[in-house]
This record gives structure tokens, C-alpha cells and sequence, in this order.
């Protein structure tokens, strides 16, 4: 199969679609004149040298270990389908119903990332932070839906984040949702967390076999129901350790438990975080949230609690409470200057179940290559250690988190030499006052097709994500080859990206389908994996 | 002419077009179920009374004035076509390549108004704001154009408010663009203002007698220039006084001269601000900027001031290095904590000239009456009694600035009671700790042309103004009257008025149109100006 990208300059080149994955006819060495990122390793994707900036941060670093004598923790906190549009201080909260005073102040007191990108889904999105790799690389590239069979196991060959923070004396727990397989060999206890307290799936692949309103012709039908539960999968919440049992502690058996379920989660994360502080080993805790994924069920004390009163908006506001009380705990428990917060969320919101849903300012939705469905979220707050009120649109890929934990715990040596790694060390970023980003360029994939680059305030799409539908993306959307040439857009002028300028653009168009080009020749020398999704 | 006001419920009312504005056949003597308000004189808006919080405010206003022995000055700064979205404080700033730190510093350290509106363009805001009173029961329903010839002069029955503060004592300045009325009689030093230094008009409007590159046809062509050479207008800066001189201080000749316009008016502010710290009166000054209004052209030394690079970012990096300046002299001179700083745009982003223009994540623009053209920045900041990081939805008017300046004035008394005032009196909201507004409506209106409600999160659109582009949105735009049935909107979950939804608040359209059919009825009694506009 062969397919032309063109641009809009007229040249020609023709990548050749192998296995599932775009691969340029010729590699090409280097990329474009527009990039300053260098490429250090091979295996690693190319990045944007700071050294003044990485001294500084080195020192800092320094001086925080010497008064601390232990190394720090982090705190990574990801919300389910929240848009970038939905916390107040991105341009939603009390605009939109849903005050989010807690998230606001980590922005207000940290760094508020406006070009933080993740995976337009969750399955995505969740691996690639755990791996720092594209998930068309590990074959994780859309979400695992029940009854899917696996020819293999991706896990087996793939070397996780929590793994190297084990191995390098972090205490490592994944709290909250995982979507990334529950079967034996796949579960966050089996892939290198110490422990491991959650629900496998998302809030609705619970809840709909208990809502006859919103599931009639599955709950209401006798025999599909019986079908439907005898799916081989989790009833609820699971608590399970590296190397030893795991138990359902707590069923969910009606849409009140799945209500509480981010409750139960608080709790036991809230608990953790103070024993965590007498703990000689720093931690590594990964929060999930189960919300606003839909269905959305508020807790009693939570329904009706934002000034829009959906469900979708009262979770918000149950989400950035329980953000509060972690803040608190860390502070109570002496641990707030010695951990870094990330709070950030797994995609652009989905809005196919809108009017409950969430909201982006930009195009598109969760499950598009749209800047609404990738553009979400960032904010890093770390007491002392990051200035207050600092606001960059520097660009940062979830996937960097990989790389940054590991230089925060000391464990960069670790870094995964046999697979192509797509996550860049930003520990600089992060820290500096007036920090600036060690990446140029995002690369947007959906499942095994590349869509687009940014680089810069540009974007440059191949393939468009489209609907018949203003709203509901997911579920009407086509994936459509462009047709003169890629589409351009400034996102500083055009932030939604309505207009394209690739005429105007010339200049850059050919750079950026040369950093295209170089970027697709990785997965020659690093051919993706196939694992039967 | 007969109008049908068609609900989704089936009720049908009848509107009369009488003269150029809507008036229902009947004047229903109280409006909907569903508002708060109560109406305390006729000839003013109904209001959402709250006592309690009135109290609260009023010892505020009580103890700082024991404190000070003076009333408190009033700084509207007034920016000219910036979008919701253009500061960062509203989701822009850095992520549109245009930082704003000063003005979101007000925010920060004051209150953040989420649901600010303005009317659709410039001279109805202007006029609406000074007088209190919707442009179509003035006249001023649009923008006045070189050439316009007036049938009256509106100013000659109108109560304007430096007029009022004037007679109470107060310095009152207007620095900056007026575009409402340059004739003798219309300008600011002759309706009610102490001093005026500024330009009558909008930027282009001098600019493109320079701007071969953008109006060859005007500029290159001699004897349409001729032509345009004749119109009487004012060439530049002029500073007047009331019942005393006016004087061109300084005449447009280049782009050069238009790019540091608002150098020169900024220069005038901030030594103005300094002797008013002298001056036995208080001040209301209102700087009205000339940016970031198409066609900009940036100061030498703010010529890719922005990481966008843009003349309309680098504007509003310039525009918000002044407001840093105005808050800078009035700390130094020891004013700050006797001054409202209000902060806002007189309209929705003007896109027709994009890429260089602003940018809202609203549906429309400048012109419309989609959230886009009207929905507007609006922070108040007082030092010492705006508690810092208060955020409201609260509805908020700028015609409200009437009411409320008055109020700080101590001139309530001084209210016009022969015309009909549309503004409130929104002291206790600015002031309180988590004040709540006074305003449960506001009435969008463009032109002569009745377009839509909003009242809590609900917005009902009678009429709308499209476009065949996305993005250009003025000159191409037509006014449709909507077909089945109003389309109504809940803001909090469709922010982008995407997705009608007439037929789920079934509860509330009849109360929404029993609010247009009141709010029609005023104007019976106090019948609409013609002056020719």
C-alpha cells in the first residue's frame, strides 16, 4: 500500500505503509533546518540542549538532597477525559459550572504547561507515560475493550517506569484506573508496581450493567445480559501486590458503588501518603481517577455540587476536592517540598455522551488528532522548587514524564537501550525559573495512523480525524487523508484550528515534512510491535 | 411589520415592529418565574436584590472612607476588540503567544468576571457605558462612520455619567478613542468630561490614508484620495477641555505616528495619575486604548515583543506593559488602595482582519451576538477591598459601570428619572467576599435588532447574526431570523452554543420569552431615539 504526502510546495514523497506503520522510502539522517533539538542516542528521540538551564536545575536538585538526604517523590496525578478548557485556570471553571479552586492553585503556585499533549485515548495514553514510548511502537494503540484476545503480551517485552523506580529503591503504586489489561501478566502489580489499589476499566464498563435508563437493551434484555456477564473480567475494586496476591476487595453491584469509587480511591491514596512520609524509601504514586469519564454518578455529597449541576461537573468538583485533601496531606505530613505534583489528564474530553461532558476551546474531541483531543492539562507543582505562577507553552509530551521521573530518581543509567524511546528528560524544563522546553515537536498518532506535527505555534496535518457531528466525535468520526496538501495551521492565530496556511507557510512546509520523514524512519531500525489489538 | 416570537412549547407571542425596535402588543407588568428580580423604579432594570451583602459593602465604602476623608477614584481601563480569550487569565496569554502578566496579575489579586458583557461593537459599548442606557434606546445602535450625518445630536437629552461626577465633584478624564462623535457638541470634553486627550476614531480610520501596502486602491489612486482628504475629520491627538479649548496636539501623518498613539497615551495617563494624587477631588479616568483594533502597527520597541510575532499580539503585550504602568504609578503615588481598576474590551475579537486579530474560544466575534461578539474580559481589582482570587460567573453588564460609579460617587441620587436605565448597580458584587451579582439577565441586542437573553446559564436567541466564512465574521455576515423556535443554549455545557436544546428546558422557555416580552414593553414608555444613525 502507498500513500502520498504532499505539500504545498509541490514535493513529493512517498511513504510506504509497512505492517500498519508509515515508513519513509529513504531515511533521512537529520531532520529539518527549522529543529535546534539534537539527537544524543539512537534510540532516542531528539532534544533541544539547555545546559545553562540543566546546570541550574542541577544545583537545585543538589542542594534540595543535601537537606532532605533522601531523593523525591512524585505524585502523578491523571484525571479521565478532562479537557484542557475544563480547570478554571485554563479558561473554564466557573465559566462553565464547575469551579475547580485546588487545581487553580496548583497553577497559580507552580507551572501551568498550555501545550501539554497527550494520546487522543486512554489505553494510549496510560502506556505511553509508563513506557515513554508511541504507542503504535508497543502496539498498545487504542483502548482495550473487553474480550478483546491478545496474540501477545506487550508488557513482556517492554521495560516500564515503575519497574526501573523499583529497581532504583522507589516505593511504586498506581492507584485508580488502568485500562492498559487486566489479564494476569498485564495488571499494574505485573508490570512493575509495588502495589497496585483500582478498577481495570473505565467508570461506564462497570456501571452500564446496572443502568437500565441509559443500557436498556443490555440490562433489560435477559439474554444479552447473561451474555454480558459472562465476559471474563474484574467486578470492581482490586487491590493487588508485585509478586503476590490480589483480591477484589469491593464489588461494584450497582451505580451507587461506582459513584463512590473515586471515594475509595481518595481514602486509600490519603492513607498511603502519610505512611509513604515514614517510609526510608521515596514514592512513586500514580492517582487515576475514575472521573469525568462517562457515566458520571455523583456521591450523595456531591450531586448538585457545581453551579451546573450535571454529573460531569459535579465530578470535576469531587476530583479537584480530593486534589485539595492530597495537597493537604503532603503538607501535613511534611512531604509537600520534597514531591513533585503533576496533575494532568489522559486525553481532550469525550463528548459523546454530552451534555454530560467536557470542554475544550479547540477543535475536536477526545479520539481526534485535533488539538481538543491532545491538548490537555499540565500543571507541575512542587513547593520551593518550582516559582510561583509561572506559565509556559513550551510543548511537553506525557510521554516525557517517563524520562523525567528517572532523572529525578537518579535512574537515567536505566533507560531502556533496546527500544526507541519517544519521551525527552524535561526535569529542566520543569524547574527553571522561566524554564523552556527540551522539545520541539509533538507527533500526533491515532491507533497506527500518523496524523500530524507541531513544531512551534505550527501544525502540520497528514490525516484528519473528522465528524458529521459538531459534538459527538468518537462515535461518528472518519479518519480522512488530506487532499492538495497537508493542512497548516498557526495555532497563535488559530488556536482551533479552522484556517489553513500552509501558503504562507512555505517556508517551514518542507521542514516539516522532512521532520515527518525522519520521524517515520525510526520505526525501520525500531519495527512496532503487533499484539493483535 | 409583524414579528413572531415562537417558543419550542408552542406559545406564540406577537411582536410588533414599531419604528426600528421590537414592542409586544401587551406590557406584561411583571416577567418570569424563574427571575429574582425586583423592579424598584420604573424607569430603571429590575435587580436581584441582596441586603446583606449591600450591608457588608457599605461598611467597606464607610471604613475607608473614615480611613482616607475622600471618596474613592475609579480607573475603566477600556481596551479596544480584545477577545475573552486573548488574556491569560481567560485561557490565552502564553498558550496564543501573547503574555499578559499584568493583567493577569489584576485578576490574581482581584476579580475575575467570567461572564462580562459588552454590546456587539464599539460605539453602542461606549456610549451604553457613559450613559447607562441600551444604544438603541439612544441611537448610538452602531459605529459612527466618517460622512455620518446626524439628524440630533443624542448627547443634547442624555444624563452622561462624567456629567454626574463631574457635578459631584469629581475629576473626570477621558484618555484615549471615543468613537462617539467627534462634531462639536459629541465629543468628550462636550458631554460631561473635564478633559479629553485622545483620537475621535478607530485606528484604521487614520491609518489608512498611510497604508499603501493594505488600501492601494484609497492611497495610489489620487483623486479618490483627494476625495478622502475632503472629509472633515480630526487628524490626530487632540486634547480639549470642557466649555474650554480643544487643540490638535498632534496629527497622524505616518504609520509611525499611529504605532506609538498609545505610547503618547499612556505617557498622558500616567503623569495624569500622578498630579491627581495632588488634587483636593477624586478622579474617574477612563483610558480607552487604541490597540489592539485592526490595523495595528507596534512601537519600535514592542515590534516582536510577543512569541507570536504578530502586530495584534505584539498590541497586546503592549497594551498590558501600560496597564503594569498604571497600577506602578498609582502604588507609588499611594492611590491604590483608594482605586477601582476595572479592566475590559469594548467588544468581542474583531477577526476580520486574520490573522491578525483576537481570539475568543466562543462561538462568533465582534459584530454577532453569539457569546463571542459580546462575552468580554471584565477584572476589577481594588487593593485592600477586592479580596484577591475571587472568580464570578456572575452576570455583569458594562453598562453596570453607570450604576455602579455613581454609587462610589455618592451620586445616586443624581440618577436620570426621565430615561429609561438599563444598568445596575453592581457595588456589593464587585466588593463582597464571593459577592453575588445583582444582574440575573442580560439583553443582546445588535443594531435595532432584538437578538437573544441569557439569564443564568440559559441563552435564548431570538434572532442570530451568521457568516458564510469562520472566521470573518463582519463583512460577511447576515442577521437570520430563527425558524421553529428560539435556539436556546446552556452555557455551562455547551459553551460554544453548538447544540440547541429549546426542547429539554421546556420548563423555561415561556419563562424566557415572558422576560423578552418585558423587557420589549420598556420600551413603550419610554420610547426609542432616532438620530439618523
Amino acid at each position: 500500500m502507498v500513500m502520498d504526502v504532499k505539500t504545498a510546495s509541490g514535493l513529493f514523497c512517498t511513504l510506504i505503509l509497512l505492517g500498519a506503520v508509515l515508513i519513509p522510502t529513504s531515511v533521512l539522517a537529520q531532520a529539518s533546518v527549522l529543529s535546534n533539538a539534537v539527537q544524543v542516542k539512537e534510540n532516542m528521540v531528539a532534544s533541544v540542549p539547555r545546559p545553562a538551564q540543566e546546570a541550574e536545575v542541577q544545583n537545585k536538585l543538589e542542594a534540595l538532597a543535601k537537606k532532605t538526604g533522601r531523593r523525591p517523590n512524585i505524585l502523578l496525578l491523571v484525571v479521565d477525559d478532562l479537557g484542557w478548557g475544563d480547570p478554571g485556570c485554563y479558561g473554564g471553571g466557573e465559566a462553565i459550572g464547575a469551579a475547580t479552586p485546588n487545581i487553580d492553585f496548583l497553577a497559580q503556585e507552580g507551572l501551568k504547561l498550555t501545550s501539554c499533549y497527550s494520546q487522543p485515548t486512554c489505553t494510549p495514553t496510560r502506556s505511553a507515560i509508563t513506557l515513554g514510548r508511541l504507542p503504535v511502537r508497543t502496539g498498545l494503540y487504542r483502548p482495550i475493550l473487553a474480550g478483546d484476545k491478545l496474540t501477545q503480551n506487550p508488557w513482556d517485552t517492554e521495560t516500564s517506569l515503575p519497574t526501573i523506580l523499583s529497581e532504583a529503591g522507589y516505593n511504586t503504586l498506581l492507584v485508580g484506573k488502568w485500562h492498559v489489561g487486566e489479564a494476569v501478566g498485564m495488571r499494574p502489580q505485573d508490570i512493575g508496581f509495588d502495589e497496585y489499589y483500582g478498577y481495570y476499566r473505565a467508570q461506564k464498563e462497570y456501571v452500564q450493567a446496572y443502568d437500565k435508563r441509559r443500557y436498556p437493551d443490555l440490562v433489560l434484555d435477559e439474554e444479552k445480559y447473561a451474555k454480558y456477564l459472562s465476559i471474563e473480567q474484574s467486578q470492581g475494586l482490586e487491590h493487588g501486590f508485585k509478586n503476590g496476591e490480589t483480591k477484589l476487595v469491593k464489588a461494584i453491584r450497582s451505580i451507587d458503588d461506582m459513584a463512590n469509587a473515586d471515594r475509595l480511591l481518595k481514602e486509600f491514596t490519603v492513607k498511603k501518603l502519610s505512611e509513604l512520609a515514614k517510609d526510608d524509601q521515596p514514592f512513586f504514586l500514580q492517582h487515576s481517577f475514575m472521573k469525568p469519564h462517562a457515566d458520571n454518578h455523583p456521591p450523595k455529597d456531591f450531586e448538585g455540587a457545581s453551579a451546573s449541576k450535571y454529573p460531569f461537573k459535579d465530578a470535576v468538583v469531587e476530583i479537584d476536592a480530593y486534589v485539595g485533601e492530597f495537597i493537604k496531606v503532603l503538607e501535613r505530613t511534611g512531604q509537600l517540598e520534597n514531591t513533585l505534583v503533576f496533575f494532568t489528564s489522559d486525553n481532550g474530553p469525550q463528548t459523546d455522551g454530552w451534555p454530560d461532558g467536557g470542554y475544550t476551546p479547540f477543535r475536536g474531541a477526545k479520539g481526534t488528532g485535533w488539538e481538543g483531543g491532545i491538548r490537555i492539562p499540565g500543571v507541575a507543582y512542587w513547593k520551593g522548587m518550582i516559582a510561583p505562577g509561572q506559565v509556559s507553552d513550551g510543548l511537553f509530551d506525557l510521554m516525557d514524564i517517563f524520562n523525567t521521573s528517572l532523572h529525578l530518581a537518579g535512574a537515567l543509567d536505566s533507560m531502556p537501550t533496546d527500544v526507541y524511546i519517544d519521551g525527552i528528560d524535561q526535569t529542566a524544563f520543569l524547574l527553571a525559573d522561566g524554564g523552556e522546553s527540551m522539545r520541539d515537536k509533538i507527533f500526533v498518532w491515532s491507533q497506527t495512523d500518523f496524523l500530524a506535527i507541531r513544531m512551534y505555534e505550527y501544525k502540520e496535518h497528514f490525516k484528519v480525524v473528522t465528524t458529521d457531528r459538531t459534538f459527538l466525535n468518537i462515535d461518528m468520526a472518519t479518519t480522512d487523508d488530506l487532499g492538495l496538501s497537508p493542512w497548516v495551521f498557526n495555532l497563535y492565530v488559530d488556536p482551533k484550528e479552522q484556517y489553513p496556511v500552509g501558503h504562507r507557510l512555505n517556508p517551514w512546509v518542507a521542514s516539516l515534512a522532512a521532520e515527518a520523514k525522519a520521524h517515520a524512519a525510526t520505526f525501520k531500525k525500531y519495527p512496532p510491535k503487533k499484539i493483535g489489538l
